[in-house]
């Protein structure tokens, strides 16, 4: 007798610094090889792990939702502990547990919240090399937080968004766009948006950091994001400050 | 003319975990020799570089003191921003400066600081795996504590003596001993003496556990310390957890 199909859904957290990013490729370590190759040993059958969305090189997740189907009748706990025995350590798989079957990772999701973390002192912090982008200089965190007001609501993205990613709408909902003030010298930065261009968070960010240091103004933001045009922007920001932080599904 | 001879103070911080420790030695990467290295380069000449004591491989430092003389005139400063610039991300010289003459960072020492970071959660943290001991079991924190008041002040240390180091005096003044509650589920434990045997921390911590597990309590605990034979301590605590926060002079 043959199983139904089932719907498992997976919440993962992974430190990105030893990875090529989330997605399977050729000749490099991903975190969905790693995972498919995880659940193929348990499940004994080849799965696609489906995320809410790629992360890049270096980039990590605090909440990463991804989801396969199955015939294998073994719990989610077990699959959940499996993996977990399965994987190595900078992967951890925090829930495991049954979704409906039209349940799909990216698709069904409503938005997304993304954190990038600054170190802002003059001093590196040689435990956070792989986990902040390090800022000697003093930002000026007001006008970063001035240049964030213009970025919430409903804004084409264009001058934030990298070439190379697919094309088509740059039309973004910002629902969320914080600066959290520094702890332990770390500034928080935290976007939530119902979508996100190719590289949009960094490049926002390179270009916050550019109004922070004072080479440009909110003013200068503003002309930026209505050039549409990638080349007016800042430098795109590094990947290890970037945290993929949830994902929000009107149901899961 | 021959420059006098100065004796140059250097306060390091670092991750231990991609090291072989603190020591160097033939053929495994260690912090001394990274050091002396780059020192060799900035000074033109070959330098020893006395630190307050070893690190074992994979333990960190928040605080290491250490010294070397030179002839060179460079400036403290420039040499601090020199090593800074020759040395990996994952050894940092917070502070460079001259000291007397007779300043010896292990010998001039009166007393060090280390902390033990314990992450007491079911789920471990794949960005602290290389920074915290996790335990998944809920430790009693009070019996800890409990056991905690029994190490302080002077006593003979040898039932937490790995074998291996110098021999000698097991006696040492136990300054601080301190259980700090769980902040984002990590446990701090923070110990202060005139001097530590080798492993003196690791195994305290293991043995310390074992009391938050339930497996001895305090009565037992007292014994093992009372036996001063190492075999009826609990297990050494793996080095990730362990750090060098502070070494404390008279005078500095």
């Amino acid at each position: 007798m043959t199983e139904a199909k089932k719907n498992i859904r997976i919440v993962v957290a992974y430190d990105g610094s030893r990875y090529h990013g989330w997605q399977r490729q050729p000749r490099a370590l991903s975190i969905q090889a790693v995972l498919e190759e995880a659940i193929h040993r348990i499940t004994r059958e080849p799965s696609t792990l489906i995320a809410s969305g790629r992360t890049d090189a270096g980039v990590h997740a605090l909440h990463q939702v991804c989801h396969f189907f199955t015939r294998s009748s073994i719990s989610p706990e077990s699959i959940r502990r499996g993996l977990n025995s399965l994987t190595p350590e900078d992967i951890h798989i925090k829930e495991a547990g049954y979704a409906p079957l039209n349940f799909h990772a990216q698709y069904s999701a409503r938005s997304k919240t993304y954190e990038y973390r600054i170190l802002n002192r003059p001093d590196p912090d040689p435990f956070l090399r792989f986990y902040v982008w390090h800022i000697p200089v003093r930002l000026d965190l007001r006008e970063m937080e001035r240049c964030l007001e213009l970025i919430r609501g409903v804004n084409d993205f264009s001058a934030f968004r990298s070439s190379g990613g697919s094309p088509g709408d740059p039309i973004r909902n910002m629902i969320r766009a914080e600066l959290h003030p520094p702890r332990g010298g770390i500034i928080s930065l935290v976007f939530e948006a119902n979508g996100f261009l190719r590289h949009m968070v960094r490049n926002i960010v390179g270009t916050l950091v550019d109004a922070g240091k004072g080479r440009i103004d909110r003013k200068e933001f503003k002309r930026i994001m209505a050039s549409r045009d990638r080349r007016q922007a800042g430098i795109k920001a590094p990947p290890q400050g970037l945290y993929l932080k949830m994902v929000h599904y009107d149901v899961t």
